[in-house]
């Protein structure tokens, strides 16, 4: 298996921290499309349950016109805890937050946002500052500009806490083909990358055409009437 | 109801054709984002069969490289009428597929295809000259690059067809919120375009705090220990 | 004065239509930056009262997620109309709406709406087709995608409808400067465009200098202490 | 509260400084909108005010091409404090700008100016060699191309400044929601972002809809003559 | 076989000329990549040829510093006859250039030149006036600026020619893949498109594997030495 | 020589008309970079000249923020006419403006105006309803935004305005490299388009390398101490 | 010869490393043009041959839908070895990899692979820990989007890599032009950058101009019949 | 003055490297658009003969494809010294060019260089290895792509050379307003920044018009004939 060193993630010793996708803040985000966005902390919270990392939640004052978070991160990960704040920007501020971290005994996290400058930077430098070996993953956060996750992420590196895209963590936490649980991965993958799942259409469509024959007949209609051809497929 | 003039769409009178949405070519579109333009081709198979709009497909050459029929048009549309072709580049130079829609009565199509420049703008031309109204789906067509899209934008406009997109096509086929089944097209708008399913939520999550009361309790947790405001949500 | 032809616009004859400009639907808005185009709504609002423009607003299903119309409009234009519909998308099937219109006697309308490509270009077309020459102001609609605009521009021109920008409709409206409310024009377009406000700052800035005097005095301060040059302005 | 770390601001130790965005200076601008950075300053301005963080301002040349202080600044900010320059490119070799900053006893600042590889980052990389904590705010600068302000990114973070953007200053000077003047807070919040006033426009309404019931009656007006449904709104 | 109208290309009744694609010109194009550029004219020479379409080239004083054309259009097509010319801008000047197309008998002209604002254009409109079927493939000629083209392109359908891209061009030519020559037309759209080069090499990948088994044996090194299992491939 | 069609230029029956090119109103320009712009302008005033074209110029309000009209139009082309006007937006509701082009008898006008959509459409909406053949030279003209080019472009299409670019004009005004002034008007297109003069520089070296011999001496200096090789070039 | 630094690469001391270029995953990339990407990579292949730098490859489960190796790469190079890996994702991970390095004794890998942020940066990061000199190839690897490549270009860096460039790897490798081989570089230099070869066909062009004479003669055919001067080139 | 740390530079201790700013070269640039590389160039030849900072230039194989130097920087700057190389790719391994630096006595180093990548980033890597302090002009050197652009500026930021723009340059040379030749500074940016220039035009006007009383008279010429008002400007 991987031999991790100091910028790499070891599944065993990681905790996944979501905070605030909610569907007020999504309104505003500029720097990433929408779906996208959602298709990745989606997948983020997927791929958590499969390589049993503990995952917690949050929402910053969902009452109001932030929105509520997104309900497939909780419906897709059962397991998931959420953890309510009482008004702090910075959800490192939050005692009941960081107890729960420190509850798991790991010290490695991955950590989404939205705001990506307010709501993931925030609680990445404070944790880098606790002794954490954080990653922050830039595009499973949504940001209100280009320029403003340009500076966000020479921001968090500077602070040490680590960038890494969303595509990166599945292959960090998944580490091998070889492994029993390969297709939950590999599924969670499809969902995720659009072009993915084409490519897979395509690869079955041309093995079929190997194993069963052509569909396509060029030489059969050319002449033929139209009513017999149609058909429902 | 909407007074129908020779630039709008009378649910009544048309057809809609689906041409080459297939998971090869869809590797080669360039000028629109991939998941953008396979929800709207999703969107048309499903508006198609809310609206009794006849529905025919077809695929070029699917045993090759091109790839089978992205699935969920007929998975969505299950009246869907899937018209193999003989070989030609223009779906319109194949005899049971002009039968098929001549046999419908119907004299407005809706048109999309991938390569827009291709698969959709062949056919749609060859439709005018054969004396319908045709309407190309810009939006549910895919191309191999912006600039080819411009000029097949200005191509088929200068022969007589209309250009749509698919947010356009909903509204015709749907005319008023005030019928029986306007949550089924308002569900089919919902998938289609991510920022309005954001909007659902956040406005549902603003009722609810109105009916039922705050989520959040600002006041509360402010000196609490962590561990009794952890729960599942 | 301007010698109006048919593809100009003569004021007195002219209506201005602004369709659901809400906030909701502006979320959904990715052609044209939301500041951008909430400027533009407010700034036809602004002229069409001095140009003594009669103005029609409506909405499309204000009490969902589509919001209400942003405020502005009637706080900079009080005797603008509202005109609710029974949940037409096509305003133009909206027999009040027309029957306002008509009672006008004006035959030439000035339509902007958002979604560009359903709520600006549906009424523009039926519009067209009931006997009007009617302007489609593209950059005070907003649309979902770049693509769709294209393509509706391309839509509303072939069934005669003409296109025009904001700043072009303020021109038109305007006529010369050699009026005596041409300040007030000027007050709008300088509300409008964020340089036009800059240039206008620095024009007196230069002015003033010149009548004046200098405010910085290079040879003055070189060797003096901190304390006595620091005033608050 | 916050447990300030060397790479966050705490409000206590901390001075805003806004050097040289005057009206000329803003038209030579490239790699933000004009408008985005006017109301960047503008915000920055009053959330100084808000949280008593002292405010320095100083322009270059106000008397020539560069033009004035825009005034919104000083308007925002009456507290503020202007300090002429005799000259100096880089507003850190002005002494009563550096006296003035000693002043306050604070150590960390809060650096904007325009243009950002000049005004901006001189006296960002003069201050981090005095001895300061040092923030540059990306986006309440503007310069005259996007590649000058990747490689200003870069050397003031080499030089260790530290990148951030006006609204995580808002977050960071905010610190939580659970305040007597969050009101105030998030007034300012609502005047920068474009998107987020809109948001609180629909959930006003999506509450005033589940309190006092719909506006929109879809049933009514069905056959109804024009004239008594067009009302004043 | 298709039913030509007005708006389609017939291969029987075609010319193809290719204007002005020298090395010097192409340093100059800056509304589409180079290599695109080059590939969109070359794919051209091979199709005329293919489709026995008689095929001119000319070049604009190509001892100076607009360079020599391109050698691969006569290397791919060498029945392609070069019609030099003694300075005029518009190649329709030229008296040769045009009796060499008269003398063809044909009436459908597909233009391409560098640059697209000049040296497509302005043949083309003249071969318009002079009454032939004029389509300009956008994407075979390179302009100066992406506003140029789009003002070309406007000009153009204005004055009757038709725009076109290479890739429908091929399509028109080619007309059915039920032909014997299919193969060939295919050869010539893989090294046109670089996407459909990958998808092919996919596709023979995933038959292959289905008819001679996998290449790789996910648990057959596992605990391996690695000497053995390197090998050049 | 060309002949001459409906879509093309007679440089023997053209005016050129040059409007609101003022130094505050470039300040406006988001559709194309300033200094393009402003090359593009003084081009067209040396080309005037060359080709003896009478050119009008005129500015709007110059005595306030829109500034001076650019000093390089008159520099350049010492015929040209300035026209004051009495405060039209429309240079031609201005009479001695009409009256100054009906005085040449000619009827072809090449206007270029800024902004785009309200100083060039609206003199070339005017001119063509007068009975004139207009020519708009699109990136001689500045505008706002990109979207309100991409209506203008529209707009003035649909009135029977010919949509070209500056590279485009002298091309036709050219027409051929076989007359005496071809160097001049090769000198006014290397001072337009700086790839071209790259190209120049290029080729004459290329040139004196053939004729001259190398300068690069490659296994010369070798072993060379620094100080003899060291000379100003 | 060049002085190396520990920030620059010593040809002798050099191993090339291309990971899992393969057809499929060449489809999901989408921050640099596919063509780009595939000359990079090939060029890279010619030029570790010409500069003798061990070249090792792998693929990522070639059986599935991640398609087979690019041929173009052992074409190129036969000497490079390929070593099958048993579903490790990061190929570091893989025994037989490593061994064959450590095998050549080098100490300094060029590391280029698709989807770079994970196939390129996972080994990367573990050769940097392992002790290696490694510098990523940033554009002969393709990744999922432009946001992933930022991040990931950050964090490579941050781990010690170092970034660089497919042309700067041609140059650091060739180091003077002085060497015999030099005009083997300058050939691989001009497949991979397209516009160096118009610049040596336009050169050419200028050499022989001067050489023999000028090919277009102005003043030749002015009256000339077309016939004779027709010619094949 | 200014109190040079580390990351600033002092005039006194400067050289000037301007690297292979040739013709040929220039045609392969594409991060920067050529008109704005071309000027910063020649800008930083002026400011540098202003400030007496000592300049030398050199080519890479001129008398090939690469082109001569651009001519402009020798004529701006005719104490600048070129020195000739004998093929090497980095400039530092020529070892006159080093020991031409040597004999200056100072420590800091200026570079720009095309391409970028190459001919910028290797020798400020030698440089910074050699012991001086090193600024990159980045937008002063010309690149192949942006993404080679964002490699090389981590790259050198990561060798310890500092990233700077050209105007940067200027403000640190120049340092004050306050100084004799502070208008020759001025005229080099005003020849720098487009938009400078038309801010200067509009400045100037402001004033004379506050000085010399207005141009346009609004209400002059109203019913004028327009034979009188017409004159040469």
């Amino acid at each position: 298996m991987t031999q991790v060193n100091q910028w790499m993630i070891d599944p065993d010793d990681t905790v996944m921290l979501l905070i605030d996708h909610q569907s007020g803040l999504f309104q505003l985000v500029k720097d990433i499309e929408l779906p996208v966005l959602r298709s990745n902390v989606i997948a983020l919270a997927k791929v958590a349950r499969l390589a049993k990392v503990p995952t917690f939640t949050t929402a910053s004052v969902p009452d109001g016109p932030n929105g509520p978070l997104i309900p497939e991160i909780h419906e897709q990960n059962p397991e998931a805890v959420y953890i309510p704040r009482t008004g702090q920007v910075n959800a490192w501020d939050n005692l009941p937050w960081v107890e729960a971290i420190e509850n798991t005994g790991r010290k490695t996290l991955l950590i989404a946002g939205t705001l990506t400058s307010v709501c993931m930077a925030f609680p990445a430098i404070s944790a880098v500052a606790a002794g954490y070996k954080v990653f922050c993953i830039i595009d499973a956060s949504g940001n209100h500009s280009q320029m403003a996750t340009d500076s966000t992420l020479a921001r968090i590196a500077q602070a040490g806490a680590i960038p890494i895209d969303t595509f990166a963590v599945l292959g960090e936490l998944m580490s091998t083909w070889n492994r029993p649980d390969a297709r939950d991965f590999a599924a969670v993958m499809v969902d995720l990358v659009p072009h993915y799942r084409a490519l897979m259409e395509s690869y079955d469509k041309a093995q079929s055409v190997q194993r069963d024959g052509h569909e396509t007949e060029l030489d059969k209609f050319e002449a033929g009437a139209g009513e017999e051809v149609i058909h429902a497929r």
